[in-house]
């Protein structure tokens, strides 16, 4: 079902943006601030919040040179821009800074769909724009969660396929997310989405409808629940506002990802009257070993 | 689905068995000997293998009074019996200490299937047999991965319903459990396995078919794994063979979880659909109150 396009990019020595700036302070665009403050303060960083008293908590922290409310004071002069707001509101951030940009700035995002947010996007900025989603994360938000080593080890994606064709401008966002300690791969917008249905959303679906069915049939069987039911649904504890989002920009890759874990599920259950267990133990075997495989956790 | 009769038993005064015989050397089994040592040492504990190498490797470690592939000189004289061996394998080990026992003695076991488990001693050792589940572990298996405070905080159920009605072995049983830092629950065992089929053996066929899935798909996908994915899917990387076991034995409550999870999925591929996002958002927002409600982790 997913064959996506991977290839992991050499870094070429590139100089990190001299003014950069953040637009949005939750957890990906804090633990930029962080990050870019430890690893190169020589940068200046204007980071950009909706609601004034946000920016005046983050204002205090010392974390940037400029933390404001005013778009314009943020941007002016930003050589990268990068959108770290929930997906539903890029489009209107990207058409009120189209204005402002320098002629040479580049624009990318944080968003956990790709496709749909890259074509809004792309229509509205033009080449200067190049999608990204940095995988790191966890089911805290907030400027309070964020944490400079966030990207050290964690996944970027760069997409191509749709939007911007420009190698420099990809070369550039590549270069800064590497910087930023990720490692980063190109891949194809469209099948980026595919791939994090499967490995993201799907996931997200799984706990939540796993709680849902524990809690919602027996609230006492949670009592009981130990460390693998813990984890198993950690990620149900992420923002439900942000998730209805994500799953449903995402929606037909998501729907696919359900429908192929249906299909799998029923499987399982077949497996179940198997005569001597042998087909059970291999495929609960396989499994073992393809989760031994991951890559040792952070 | 679940209506679980659950209750807290208070814990009465209770002397810790000055002899303990603890048959299978595993994670659990290892555990018990460790917490045991920490906590009353001057119980005198008697420890059984099956194979003389690992036997010969945990006698070296000086957990245990005697350590022995020599069943009879294990089991004599001792007060309590845990089996902490497979469930497949703990018919066969009753019935080779049935004659050995002395006639005060109780036995007990950890197996995570009770109703069939909890049967089949029953008809082999009579009313001295009392289950057990203590709900710690993790996906890490044998005396190495052991440790004493494994049951610091767990939950323990021990079984009514089938086998054993003697409160007086009961209550023995419970204080054993609650000695090693286990919260106790007495409970229905053929409740009890309905609840972990969906607390614990629902999420571990989850896991596992999450794997095949995307791994199964692409390979390269798994590559793209963060941290949410990996949490998700830690349970599966627990013992095939054991799993199993479980899965097998616990059948029918297994094949309900499964069904009632392929339908919860039905539902959630309906929300994607829903105009506004409304229903999708509550869904997924009661699913992260219920998950934030779990009492904290360890």
């Amino acid at each position: 079902m997913l064959v996506p396009l991977f290839f992991v990019v050499p870094m070429s020595e590139s100089a990190f943006p001299t003014r950069l700036a953040v637009l949005g302070p939750g957890l990906l665009g804090g633990s930029i601030a962080l990050a870019v403050r430890e690893r190169y303060p020589d940068s200046r960083l204007a980071l950009w919040g909706r609601r004034a008293e946000a920016v005046e908590s983050i204002r205090q922290r010392d974390v940037a040179a400029t933390v404001s409310t005013d778009l314009g004071s943020v941007v002016e002069g930003a050589e990268l821009v990068v959108l770290c707001v929930p997906i539903g509101a890029m489009a209107d951030l990207a058409k009120q800074i189209a204005p402002m940009l320098s002629p040479t700035a580049l624009v990318t995002d944080v968003g956990s769909v790709k496709g749909p947010v890259v074509r809004e996007l792309t229509a509205i900025l033009g080449d200067r724009f190049v999608g990204s989603h940095p995988m790191a994360g966890s089911e805290r938000d907030g400027f309070d969660a964020a944490r400079a080593n966030l990207f050290e080890g964690a996944v970027c994606v760069v997409t191509t396929g749709v939007g911007s064709d420009s190698t420099t401008a990809l070369g550039r966002i590549e270069a800064f997310w590497a910087a930023l300690g990720c490692s980063v791969r190109r891949t194809d917008a469209d099948r980026h989405d595919e791939v994090v249905a499967a490995i993201s959303h799907l996931p997200h679906v799984l706990a939540a409808a796993l709680v849902d069915l524990v809690g919602g049939s027996d609230p006492q069987a949670l009592e009981f629940c130990g460390p693998g039911f813990r984890d198993t649904t950690r990620v149900a504890g992420g923002p439900a506002a942000m998730w209805t989002e994500i799953l449903r920009t995402n929606r037909e890759p998501v729907r696919k990802s359900i429908e192929a874990m249906v299909e799998k599920l029923r499987e399982v259950v077949i497996l179940l009257d198997d005569s001597d267990g042998v087909a059970m133990n291999r495929f609960l075997n396989e499994a073992k070993m393809r989760r031994d495989s991951l890559r040792a956790e952070k």
